[in-house]
Protein backbone atom coordinates (compact mmCIF):
# COMPACT_ATOMS: atom_id res chain seq x y z
CA UNK A 1 0.00 0.00 0.00
CA UNK A 2 1.67 3.01 -1.27
CA UNK A 3 -0.14 6.30 -2.37
CA UNK A 4 -0.42 9.53 -1.70
CA UNK A 5 -2.91 10.72 0.58
CA UNK A 6 -4.46 13.93 1.74
CA UNK A 7 -6.30 14.05 5.24
CA UNK A 8 -7.82 17.36 5.47
CA UNK A 9 -9.08 17.89 9.24
CA UNK A 10 -6.63 16.25 11.84
CA UNK A 11 -9.09 15.74 15.01
CA UNK A 12 -9.70 12.66 16.81
CA UNK A 13 -10.84 10.83 13.65
CA UNK A 14 -8.56 12.70 11.12
CA UNK A 15 -5.62 11.94 13.42
CA UNK A 16 -6.21 8.63 13.62
CA UNK A 17 -5.96 7.75 10.57
CA UNK A 18 -2.98 9.81 9.50
CA UNK A 19 -1.24 7.61 12.31
CA UNK A 20 -2.53 4.41 11.27
CA UNK A 21 -1.31 5.07 7.92
CA UNK A 22 1.79 5.88 9.41
CA UNK A 23 2.10 2.57 11.34
CA UNK A 24 0.19 0.31 8.61
CA UNK A 25 1.15 1.15 5.20
CA UNK A 26 3.80 2.64 2.93
CA UNK A 27 1.54 5.98 2.26
CA UNK A 28 2.69 9.70 1.82
CA UNK A 29 0.26 11.47 4.14
CA UNK A 30 -0.32 15.50 3.43
CA UNK A 31 -2.48 16.67 6.19
CA UNK A 32 -4.49 20.19 6.06
CA UNK A 33 -5.88 21.90 9.24
CA UNK A 34 -7.10 25.26 10.17
CA UNK A 35 -4.89 24.98 13.59
CA UNK A 36 -1.29 25.69 12.57
CA UNK A 37 0.10 24.07 16.37
CA UNK A 38 -2.00 21.18 15.39
CA UNK A 39 -0.25 20.66 12.16
CA UNK A 40 3.16 21.60 13.87
CA UNK A 41 2.16 18.71 16.31
CA UNK A 42 1.10 16.47 13.82
CA UNK A 43 4.41 16.90 11.60
CA UNK A 44 6.67 16.48 14.41
CA UNK A 45 5.65 13.25 15.79
CA UNK A 46 5.27 12.00 12.35
CA UNK A 47 1.68 11.61 11.67
CA UNK A 48 1.50 13.69 8.34
CA UNK A 49 4.72 13.80 6.40
CA UNK A 50 3.96 17.30 5.02
CA UNK A 51 1.60 19.81 5.39
CA UNK A 52 -0.53 19.64 2.52
CA UNK A 53 -0.38 21.91 -0.86
CA UNK A 54 -2.80 22.73 -3.72
CA UNK A 55 0.11 20.30 -5.62
CA UNK A 56 -0.69 17.66 -3.25
CA UNK A 57 -4.41 17.56 -3.77
CA UNK A 58 -3.68 18.09 -7.60
CA UNK A 59 -1.75 14.75 -6.56
CA UNK A 60 -3.95 13.08 -4.20
CA UNK A 61 -5.23 9.28 -4.70
CA UNK A 62 -7.53 9.73 -1.85
CA UNK A 63 -8.55 12.31 0.25
CA UNK A 64 -10.06 12.03 3.15
CA UNK A 65 -12.95 14.72 4.91
CA UNK A 66 -12.44 14.40 8.60
CA UNK A 67 -14.51 17.93 9.19
CA UNK A 68 -17.67 18.40 10.77
CA UNK A 69 -20.74 17.63 8.23
CA UNK A 70 -21.07 21.07 6.83
CA UNK A 71 -17.43 22.02 6.84
CA UNK A 72 -16.82 18.89 4.48
CA UNK A 73 -18.94 20.04 2.16
CA UNK A 74 -18.00 23.35 1.52
CA UNK A 75 -13.78 22.36 1.60
CA UNK A 76 -15.11 19.81 -1.17
CA UNK A 77 -16.91 22.71 -3.26
CA UNK A 78 -14.07 25.10 -2.71
CA UNK A 79 -11.36 22.46 -3.45
CA UNK A 80 -12.91 20.26 -6.01
CA UNK A 81 -11.43 22.33 -8.87
CA UNK A 82 -7.85 20.89 -7.68
CA UNK A 83 -8.93 17.38 -7.10
CA UNK A 84 -8.16 14.73 -10.35
CA UNK A 85 -10.18 12.36 -11.92
CA UNK A 86 -8.44 9.08 -10.47
CA UNK A 87 -8.75 10.70 -6.74
CA UNK A 88 -11.39 8.80 -4.42
CA UNK A 89 -12.82 11.76 -1.78
CA UNK A 90 -14.95 9.98 1.17
CA UNK A 91 -15.82 11.58 4.48
CA UNK A 92 -15.57 10.22 7.96
CA UNK A 93 -19.29 12.07 8.91
CA UNK A 94 -21.26 10.65 11.16
CA UNK A 95 -24.74 11.15 9.21
CA UNK A 96 -25.00 10.96 5.64
CA UNK A 97 -28.26 12.33 4.09
CA UNK A 98 -26.39 15.98 4.01
CA UNK A 99 -22.62 14.61 3.13
CA UNK A 100 -24.21 12.76 0.41
CA UNK A 101 -26.80 15.47 -0.54
CA UNK A 102 -23.96 17.16 -1.82
CA UNK A 103 -20.64 15.31 -2.37
CA UNK A 104 -21.89 13.05 -5.10
CA UNK A 105 -23.09 15.60 -7.21
CA UNK A 106 -19.86 18.33 -6.73
CA UNK A 107 -17.68 14.42 -7.55
CA UNK A 108 -20.04 13.97 -10.65
CA UNK A 109 -19.31 17.52 -12.04
CA UNK A 110 -15.50 17.76 -11.75
CA UNK A 111 -14.85 13.89 -12.48
CA UNK A 112 -13.47 12.43 -9.41
CA UNK A 113 -15.24 9.55 -7.45
CA UNK A 114 -16.97 10.22 -4.04
CA UNK A 115 -17.50 7.37 -1.41
CA UNK A 116 -19.47 7.89 2.23
CA UNK A 117 -17.41 6.71 4.78
CA UNK A 118 -17.88 6.17 8.65
CA UNK A 119 -15.76 4.61 10.75
CA UNK A 120 -17.51 3.48 13.75
CA UNK A 121 -15.09 4.44 16.08
CA UNK A 122 -14.68 6.95 19.12
CA UNK A 123 -13.80 8.45 22.22
CA UNK A 124 -15.07 10.73 24.58
CA UNK A 125 -11.93 12.91 24.07
CA UNK A 126 -11.82 14.75 20.85
CA UNK A 127 -9.11 16.33 18.93
CA UNK A 128 -5.51 15.69 17.74
CA UNK A 129 -3.56 14.85 20.94
CA UNK A 130 -6.55 11.82 21.99
CA UNK A 131 -5.74 10.88 18.19
CA UNK A 132 -4.64 6.89 18.03
CA UNK A 133 -3.27 4.66 15.56
CA UNK A 134 -4.84 2.17 16.94
CA UNK A 135 -8.36 4.02 17.26
CA UNK A 136 -10.06 1.39 13.84
CA UNK A 137 -8.79 -1.48 15.61
CA UNK A 138 -10.99 -4.37 14.95
CA UNK A 139 -13.94 -1.20 14.27
CA UNK A 140 -16.56 -1.66 11.33
CA UNK A 141 -16.06 0.94 8.64
CA UNK A 142 -19.24 1.76 6.95
CA UNK A 143 -19.17 2.28 3.46
CA UNK A 144 -21.62 4.67 1.92
CA UNK A 145 -20.95 4.47 -2.21
CA UNK A 146 -23.46 6.45 -3.65
CA UNK A 147 -23.12 6.19 -7.60
CA UNK A 148 -19.32 5.87 -7.27
CA UNK A 149 -17.51 3.39 -9.48
CA UNK A 150 -17.35 -0.38 -7.61
CA UNK A 151 -13.14 0.29 -8.15
CA UNK A 152 -13.44 3.63 -5.51
CA UNK A 153 -15.36 1.26 -3.00
CA UNK A 154 -12.44 -1.54 -3.06
CA UNK A 155 -9.28 0.78 -2.91
CA UNK A 156 -11.24 2.29 0.61
CA UNK A 157 -12.05 -1.44 1.35
CA UNK A 158 -8.62 -2.43 0.49
CA UNK A 159 -7.41 0.81 2.88
CA UNK A 160 -9.69 -0.30 5.47
CA UNK A 161 -8.09 -3.76 5.61
CA UNK A 162 -4.46 -2.47 5.65
CA UNK A 163 -5.21 -0.39 8.60
CA UNK A 164 -6.57 -3.00 10.52
CA UNK A 165 -10.58 -2.47 10.35
CA UNK A 166 -12.35 -5.41 11.88
CA UNK A 167 -14.55 -5.15 8.48
CA UNK A 168 -16.72 -2.91 5.99
CA UNK A 169 -20.55 -2.62 5.33
CA UNK A 170 -22.25 -1.47 2.63
CA UNK A 171 -25.51 1.20 3.42
CA UNK A 172 -27.45 3.66 1.36
CA UNK A 173 -27.24 6.98 3.06
CA UNK A 174 -30.91 6.48 4.63
CA UNK A 175 -29.83 3.04 5.60
CA UNK A 176 -26.86 4.31 7.65
CA UNK A 177 -28.51 7.27 8.97
CA UNK A 178 -31.56 5.24 10.57
CA UNK A 179 -29.16 2.50 11.84
CA UNK A 180 -26.86 5.46 13.27
CA UNK A 181 -29.54 7.10 14.94
CA UNK A 182 -29.73 3.68 17.24
CA UNK A 183 -26.57 2.56 17.54
CA UNK A 184 -25.01 6.18 18.13
CA UNK A 185 -27.05 9.25 18.42
CA UNK A 186 -29.73 7.34 20.77
CA UNK A 187 -26.88 6.34 23.55
CA UNK A 188 -25.53 9.87 23.05
CA UNK A 189 -28.57 11.44 24.06
CA UNK A 190 -29.54 9.06 26.89
CA UNK A 191 -26.03 8.98 28.11
CA UNK A 192 -26.56 13.23 28.30
CA UNK A 193 -30.27 12.97 29.52
CA UNK A 194 -28.52 10.06 32.38
CA UNK A 195 -26.72 12.80 33.95
CA UNK A 196 -28.66 15.25 34.36
CA UNK A 197 -30.65 13.53 37.02
CA UNK A 198 -30.13 15.45 40.62
CA UNK A 199 -28.87 12.00 42.06
CA UNK A 200 -25.92 11.69 39.36
CA UNK A 201 -23.37 14.16 41.81
CA UNK A 202 -23.56 12.27 44.38
CA UNK A 203 -23.24 8.91 42.54
CA UNK A 204 -19.33 8.31 43.97
CA UNK A 205 -19.24 4.88 45.83
CA UNK A 206 -22.87 4.29 44.86
CA UNK A 207 -22.11 3.15 40.96
CA UNK A 208 -20.31 0.27 39.37
CA UNK A 209 -20.13 -0.90 35.72
CA UNK A 210 -23.81 0.16 34.96
CA UNK A 211 -23.39 3.87 35.85
CA UNK A 212 -20.51 4.15 34.30
CA UNK A 213 -21.37 2.29 31.15
CA UNK A 214 -24.81 4.20 30.17
CA UNK A 215 -22.84 7.96 31.60
CA UNK A 216 -19.46 7.25 29.63
CA UNK A 217 -20.49 9.29 26.43
CA UNK A 218 -21.96 12.34 28.12
CA UNK A 219 -18.95 13.61 27.88
CA UNK A 220 -19.81 15.31 24.83
CA UNK A 221 -18.33 17.34 21.74
CA UNK A 222 -21.56 19.55 21.72
CA UNK A 223 -20.70 21.75 18.87
CA UNK A 224 -20.37 18.40 16.46
CA UNK A 225 -23.03 16.23 17.77
CA UNK A 226 -25.64 19.26 18.21
CA UNK A 227 -25.07 19.09 14.11
CA UNK A 228 -25.20 15.51 13.57
CA UNK A 229 -28.25 15.74 15.83
CA UNK A 230 -30.10 18.66 14.30
CA UNK A 231 -29.13 16.89 10.60
CA UNK A 232 -30.23 13.38 11.41
CA UNK A 233 -33.34 14.95 13.43
CA UNK A 234 -35.99 12.69 11.69
CA UNK A 235 -34.56 8.89 12.55
CA UNK A 236 -33.64 10.17 16.02
CA UNK A 237 -36.73 11.40 17.11
CA UNK A 238 -38.28 8.39 15.67
CA UNK A 239 -35.56 6.37 17.88
CA UNK A 240 -36.67 8.62 20.63
CA UNK A 241 -39.92 7.98 20.46
CA UNK A 242 -39.70 4.17 20.19
CA UNK A 243 -37.34 4.23 23.57
CA UNK A 244 -39.91 6.56 25.45
CA UNK A 245 -42.45 4.36 24.86
CA UNK A 246 -40.27 1.27 25.69
CA UNK A 247 -39.15 3.11 29.32
CA UNK A 248 -42.99 4.06 29.75
CA UNK A 249 -43.96 0.48 29.21
CA UNK A 250 -41.85 -0.52 31.49
CA UNK A 251 -42.66 2.09 34.30
CA UNK A 252 -46.12 1.31 33.92
CA UNK A 253 -45.05 -2.72 34.80
CA UNK A 254 -43.19 -1.48 37.64
CA UNK A 255 -46.06 0.99 38.66
CA UNK A 256 -48.70 -1.43 38.72
CA UNK A 257 -46.67 -3.98 41.03
CA UNK A 258 -47.45 -6.01 37.96
CA UNK A 259 -44.46 -8.71 38.67
CA UNK A 260 -45.08 -10.98 35.66
CA UNK A 261 -45.84 -8.50 32.83
CA UNK A 262 -42.54 -6.98 34.12
CA UNK A 263 -40.34 -10.43 34.03
CA UNK A 264 -41.92 -10.78 30.62
CA UNK A 265 -40.91 -7.37 29.09
CA UNK A 266 -37.19 -8.59 30.79
CA UNK A 267 -37.35 -11.57 29.33
CA UNK A 268 -38.11 -9.91 26.04
CA UNK A 269 -34.73 -7.85 26.21
CA UNK A 270 -32.46 -10.78 27.37
CA UNK A 271 -33.68 -13.08 24.53
CA UNK A 272 -32.93 -9.75 22.17
CA UNK A 273 -29.75 -9.71 23.18
CA UNK A 274 -29.16 -13.64 23.73
CA UNK A 275 -30.45 -14.12 19.55
CA UNK A 276 -27.93 -11.41 19.13
CA UNK A 277 -25.46 -13.81 20.57
CA UNK A 278 -24.00 -11.16 22.88
CA UNK B 1 -8.29 -12.92 59.21
CA UNK B 2 -9.59 -16.45 60.45
CA UNK B 3 -13.22 -16.47 60.51
CA UNK B 4 -15.83 -19.11 60.86
CA UNK B 5 -18.20 -17.53 57.45
CA UNK B 6 -21.52 -18.98 56.74
CA UNK B 7 -22.61 -18.23 53.02
CA UNK B 8 -26.08 -18.65 51.81
CA UNK B 9 -26.81 -18.65 48.93
CA UNK B 10 -23.96 -19.52 46.21
CA UNK B 11 -25.00 -17.90 43.30
CA UNK B 12 -22.93 -15.04 41.16
CA UNK B 13 -22.38 -12.66 44.51
CA UNK B 14 -22.44 -15.76 47.02
CA UNK B 15 -20.17 -17.70 44.83
CA UNK B 16 -17.74 -14.60 44.32
CA UNK B 17 -17.98 -14.18 47.49
CA UNK B 18 -16.56 -17.76 48.69
CA UNK B 19 -14.22 -17.68 46.42
CA UNK B 20 -12.52 -14.17 47.55
CA UNK B 21 -12.38 -15.51 51.11
CA UNK B 22 -10.80 -18.90 49.81
CA UNK B 23 -8.29 -16.25 47.58
CA UNK B 24 -7.42 -13.72 50.19
CA UNK B 25 -7.99 -14.91 53.54
CA UNK B 26 -7.83 -18.12 56.02
CA UNK B 27 -11.45 -17.96 56.95
CA UNK B 28 -13.14 -21.62 57.09
CA UNK B 29 -16.13 -21.47 54.33
CA UNK B 30 -19.59 -23.33 54.53
CA UNK B 31 -21.60 -22.86 52.29
CA UNK B 32 -25.46 -23.07 51.45
CA UNK B 33 -27.62 -23.71 48.61
CA UNK B 34 -31.14 -25.13 47.27
CA UNK B 35 -29.38 -26.61 44.31
CA UNK B 36 -26.94 -29.81 45.03
CA UNK B 37 -25.17 -29.29 42.26
CA UNK B 38 -24.12 -26.24 43.12
CA UNK B 39 -23.23 -27.35 46.14
CA UNK B 40 -21.04 -30.41 44.94
CA UNK B 41 -19.44 -27.62 42.20
CA UNK B 42 -18.38 -25.51 44.99
CA UNK B 43 -17.09 -28.13 47.44
CA UNK B 44 -15.45 -29.81 44.08
CA UNK B 45 -13.30 -26.05 43.03
CA UNK B 46 -12.75 -25.16 46.89
CA UNK B 47 -15.44 -22.37 47.06
CA UNK B 48 -16.06 -23.57 50.35
CA UNK B 49 -14.73 -26.15 52.62
CA UNK B 50 -18.24 -27.74 53.38
CA UNK B 51 -21.78 -27.89 53.24
CA UNK B 52 -22.76 -26.08 56.73
CA UNK B 53 -24.69 -27.80 59.25
CA UNK B 54 -26.86 -26.14 61.45
CA UNK B 55 -24.15 -26.88 64.14
CA UNK B 56 -22.27 -24.29 61.46
CA UNK B 57 -24.69 -21.79 61.62
CA UNK B 58 -24.15 -21.98 65.32
CA UNK B 59 -20.78 -21.29 65.39
CA UNK B 60 -20.21 -19.01 62.87
CA UNK B 61 -18.51 -15.44 63.07
CA UNK B 62 -20.29 -13.75 59.68
CA UNK B 63 -23.67 -15.14 57.69
CA UNK B 64 -23.77 -13.54 54.55
CA UNK B 65 -27.55 -14.10 53.06
CA UNK B 66 -26.89 -13.98 49.24
CA UNK B 67 -30.63 -14.89 48.13
CA UNK B 68 -33.16 -12.97 46.73
CA UNK B 69 -35.04 -10.21 48.44
CA UNK B 70 -37.55 -11.88 49.61
CA UNK B 71 -35.60 -15.39 50.59
CA UNK B 72 -33.29 -13.94 52.12
CA UNK B 73 -35.80 -12.53 55.05
CA UNK B 74 -37.24 -15.82 54.78
CA UNK B 75 -34.08 -17.85 55.28
CA UNK B 76 -33.34 -15.29 58.56
CA UNK B 77 -36.67 -15.70 59.99
CA UNK B 78 -36.57 -19.27 59.89
CA UNK B 79 -32.58 -20.08 61.14
CA UNK B 80 -33.06 -16.56 63.62
CA UNK B 81 -33.10 -19.46 66.40
CA UNK B 82 -29.70 -20.79 65.50
CA UNK B 83 -27.49 -17.84 64.81
CA UNK B 84 -25.18 -16.68 67.75
CA UNK B 85 -25.11 -13.83 69.59
CA UNK B 86 -21.12 -12.62 68.46
CA UNK B 87 -22.59 -13.92 64.79
CA UNK B 88 -22.89 -10.44 62.10
CA UNK B 89 -25.70 -11.35 60.02
CA UNK B 90 -25.80 -9.43 56.45
CA UNK B 91 -27.02 -9.23 52.68
CA UNK B 92 -26.32 -8.44 49.40
CA UNK B 93 -29.55 -6.98 48.07
CA UNK B 94 -29.20 -4.58 45.57
CA UNK B 95 -32.46 -3.10 47.89
CA UNK B 96 -32.28 -2.09 51.39
CA UNK B 97 -35.87 -0.98 52.04
CA UNK B 98 -37.03 -3.87 52.57
CA UNK B 99 -34.47 -6.28 54.30
CA UNK B 100 -33.66 -3.23 56.42
CA UNK B 101 -38.01 -3.19 57.99
CA UNK B 102 -37.38 -6.91 59.27
CA UNK B 103 -34.15 -8.35 59.41
CA UNK B 104 -32.94 -5.15 62.26
CA UNK B 105 -36.06 -6.30 64.42
CA UNK B 106 -35.38 -10.28 63.77
CA UNK B 107 -31.28 -9.13 64.37
CA UNK B 108 -32.83 -7.86 67.89
CA UNK B 109 -35.15 -10.45 69.08
CA UNK B 110 -32.70 -12.74 68.46
CA UNK B 111 -29.42 -10.92 69.96
CA UNK B 112 -27.35 -11.08 66.86
CA UNK B 113 -26.40 -7.95 64.58
CA UNK B 114 -27.74 -7.07 60.97
CA UNK B 115 -25.99 -5.16 58.44
CA UNK B 116 -27.09 -4.21 55.43
CA UNK B 117 -24.74 -4.69 52.59
CA UNK B 118 -24.60 -3.81 49.13
CA UNK B 119 -21.35 -5.11 47.27
CA UNK B 120 -21.23 -2.89 43.94
CA UNK B 121 -20.16 -5.13 41.37
CA UNK B 122 -21.99 -7.83 38.84
CA UNK B 123 -22.14 -9.18 35.53
CA UNK B 124 -24.67 -9.91 32.67
CA UNK B 125 -24.22 -13.58 33.47
CA UNK B 126 -25.95 -15.06 36.66
CA UNK B 127 -25.12 -18.33 38.98
CA UNK B 128 -22.34 -20.25 40.70
CA UNK B 129 -20.17 -20.76 37.34
CA UNK B 130 -19.71 -17.08 36.31
CA UNK B 131 -18.66 -16.53 40.28
CA UNK B 132 -14.91 -15.12 40.54
CA UNK B 133 -12.89 -14.62 42.93
CA UNK B 134 -11.67 -11.02 41.72
CA UNK B 135 -15.13 -9.73 40.88
CA UNK B 136 -15.02 -7.49 43.98
CA UNK B 137 -11.91 -5.57 43.08
CA UNK B 138 -11.53 -1.92 43.39
CA UNK B 139 -15.50 -1.99 43.55
CA UNK B 140 -17.62 -0.13 46.19
CA UNK B 141 -19.02 -1.56 49.32
CA UNK B 142 -22.04 0.00 50.61
CA UNK B 143 -22.99 -0.38 54.35
CA UNK B 144 -26.17 -0.33 55.80
CA UNK B 145 -25.84 -0.50 59.33
CA UNK B 146 -29.43 0.24 60.77
CA UNK B 147 -29.04 0.05 64.36
CA UNK B 148 -25.97 -2.68 64.53
CA UNK B 149 -23.18 -2.18 66.79
CA UNK B 150 -19.90 -0.26 65.69
CA UNK B 151 -18.19 -3.40 66.28
CA UNK B 152 -19.95 -5.32 63.43
CA UNK B 153 -19.84 -2.55 60.73
CA UNK B 154 -16.08 -2.95 62.07
CA UNK B 155 -15.77 -6.37 61.15
CA UNK B 156 -17.50 -6.08 57.65
CA UNK B 157 -15.33 -3.35 56.68
CA UNK B 158 -12.25 -5.38 57.96
CA UNK B 159 -13.82 -8.48 55.74
CA UNK B 160 -14.17 -5.92 52.86
CA UNK B 161 -10.69 -4.99 52.92
CA UNK B 162 -9.33 -8.19 53.35
CA UNK B 163 -11.07 -9.16 50.43
CA UNK B 164 -10.05 -6.47 47.93
CA UNK B 165 -12.97 -4.33 47.78
CA UNK B 166 -12.47 -0.83 46.62
CA UNK B 167 -13.57 0.86 49.63
CA UNK B 168 -16.84 1.34 51.69
CA UNK B 169 -19.82 3.67 52.50
CA UNK B 170 -22.22 3.70 55.23
CA UNK B 171 -25.81 4.77 54.16
CA UNK B 172 -29.40 4.88 55.72
CA UNK B 173 -31.67 2.32 53.65
CA UNK B 174 -33.26 5.26 52.48
CA UNK B 175 -30.38 6.93 50.89
CA UNK B 176 -28.56 3.73 49.17
CA UNK B 177 -32.54 2.77 47.45
CA UNK B 178 -32.64 6.28 46.26
CA UNK B 179 -28.98 6.20 45.05
CA UNK B 180 -29.61 2.53 43.90
CA UNK B 181 -32.67 3.64 41.25
CA UNK B 182 -30.46 5.81 39.58
CA UNK B 183 -26.59 4.45 39.87
CA UNK B 184 -27.98 0.76 39.03
CA UNK B 185 -31.58 0.19 37.63
CA UNK B 186 -32.15 2.72 35.65
CA UNK B 187 -29.45 2.06 33.57
CA UNK B 188 -30.45 -1.59 33.49
CA UNK B 189 -34.63 -0.44 32.57
CA UNK B 190 -32.63 2.06 30.26
CA UNK B 191 -31.05 -0.91 28.18
CA UNK B 192 -34.20 -2.83 28.55
CA UNK B 193 -35.76 -0.44 26.49
CA UNK B 194 -33.01 0.33 24.58
CA UNK B 195 -32.67 -3.24 22.83
CA UNK B 196 -36.80 -3.44 22.40
CA UNK B 197 -35.85 -0.89 19.12
CA UNK B 198 -37.00 -2.66 15.77
CA UNK B 199 -33.34 -1.23 15.03
CA UNK B 200 -31.84 -3.41 17.28
CA UNK B 201 -31.46 -6.93 16.03
CA UNK B 202 -29.54 -5.47 12.81
CA UNK B 203 -27.37 -3.18 14.23
CA UNK B 204 -24.47 -5.57 13.48
CA UNK B 205 -21.76 -3.54 11.46
CA UNK B 206 -23.34 -0.60 12.09
CA UNK B 207 -22.54 -0.29 15.93
CA UNK B 208 -19.83 0.38 17.94
CA UNK B 209 -18.70 1.39 21.87
CA UNK B 210 -21.82 3.69 22.87
CA UNK B 211 -24.09 0.54 21.35
CA UNK B 212 -22.19 -1.74 23.27
CA UNK B 213 -22.22 0.15 26.45
CA UNK B 214 -25.80 1.01 26.75
CA UNK B 215 -26.93 -2.54 25.30
CA UNK B 216 -24.89 -4.13 27.82
CA UNK B 217 -27.01 -5.16 31.01
CA UNK B 218 -30.14 -5.51 28.81
CA UNK B 219 -29.11 -9.64 29.19
CA UNK B 220 -31.06 -9.14 32.43
CA UNK B 221 -32.01 -11.86 35.02
CA UNK B 222 -35.71 -10.85 35.03
CA UNK B 223 -36.76 -13.17 37.93
CA UNK B 224 -34.34 -11.25 40.19
CA UNK B 225 -34.58 -7.75 38.95
CA UNK B 226 -38.24 -7.15 38.57
CA UNK B 227 -38.51 -8.16 42.56
CA UNK B 228 -36.06 -5.36 43.00
CA UNK B 229 -37.62 -2.70 40.38
CA UNK B 230 -40.92 -3.30 42.48
CA UNK B 231 -39.20 -3.40 46.02
CA UNK B 232 -37.71 0.17 45.18
CA UNK B 233 -40.31 1.16 42.95
CA UNK B 234 -41.10 5.00 44.66
CA UNK B 235 -37.19 5.57 44.09
CA UNK B 236 -36.98 3.89 40.84
CA UNK B 237 -40.00 6.07 39.14
CA UNK B 238 -38.94 8.91 40.29
CA UNK B 239 -36.21 8.28 38.80
CA UNK B 240 -37.59 7.14 34.97
CA UNK B 241 -39.84 10.58 35.31
CA UNK B 242 -36.60 12.83 35.80
CA UNK B 243 -35.03 10.90 33.13
CA UNK B 244 -38.06 10.93 30.24
CA UNK B 245 -38.35 15.02 30.68
CA UNK B 246 -34.79 15.22 30.26
CA UNK B 247 -34.79 13.35 27.64
CA UNK B 248 -37.94 15.24 25.73
CA UNK B 249 -36.10 18.20 26.22
CA UNK B 250 -33.56 17.29 24.62
CA UNK B 251 -35.61 15.68 21.57
CA UNK B 252 -37.50 18.91 22.06
CA UNK B 253 -34.40 21.09 20.45
CA UNK B 254 -33.71 18.75 18.12
CA UNK B 255 -37.37 19.15 16.82
CA UNK B 256 -37.45 22.70 16.79
CA UNK B 257 -33.98 22.62 15.19
CA UNK B 258 -32.36 24.70 17.94
CA UNK B 259 -28.71 24.35 18.01
CA UNK B 260 -28.03 26.88 20.82
CA UNK B 261 -30.65 25.62 22.95
CA UNK B 262 -28.91 21.84 22.21
CA UNK B 263 -25.43 22.81 22.51
CA UNK B 264 -26.30 24.09 25.67
CA UNK B 265 -27.81 20.98 27.13
CA UNK B 266 -25.08 19.03 25.68
CA UNK B 267 -22.33 21.61 27.14
CA UNK B 268 -24.52 20.72 30.50
CA UNK B 269 -24.21 17.41 30.60
CA UNK B 270 -20.44 17.41 29.96
CA UNK B 271 -19.93 19.71 32.63
CA UNK B 272 -21.52 17.23 35.12
CA UNK B 273 -19.04 14.78 33.92
CA UNK B 274 -16.46 17.21 34.18
CA UNK B 275 -16.98 18.72 37.49
CA UNK B 276 -16.70 14.61 38.61
CA UNK B 277 -13.77 14.04 36.91
CA UNK B 278 -14.94 11.39 34.62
Amino acid sequence: MNRKIVIVGLGLIGGSLAKAFQKYTQCQIAGIDRNPDVLKAALECGAIDKIASEADIQEADVLYLCLYPQADIDFAAAHAHLIPPHCVVTDTCGIKAEICAHLPRIAREHGFAFVGGHPMAGKEQSGFTSSDADLFLDASYILVPCDAPQQAVGLLKEIAKALRFGGTVEATPEKHDRMIAFTSQLPHVLACAYVMSPSCPEHNGFSAGSYRDVSRVANINEALWAELFIDNREALMEELDILIANITMLKDAVSKKDAEALRALLCKSRQIKEMLGE
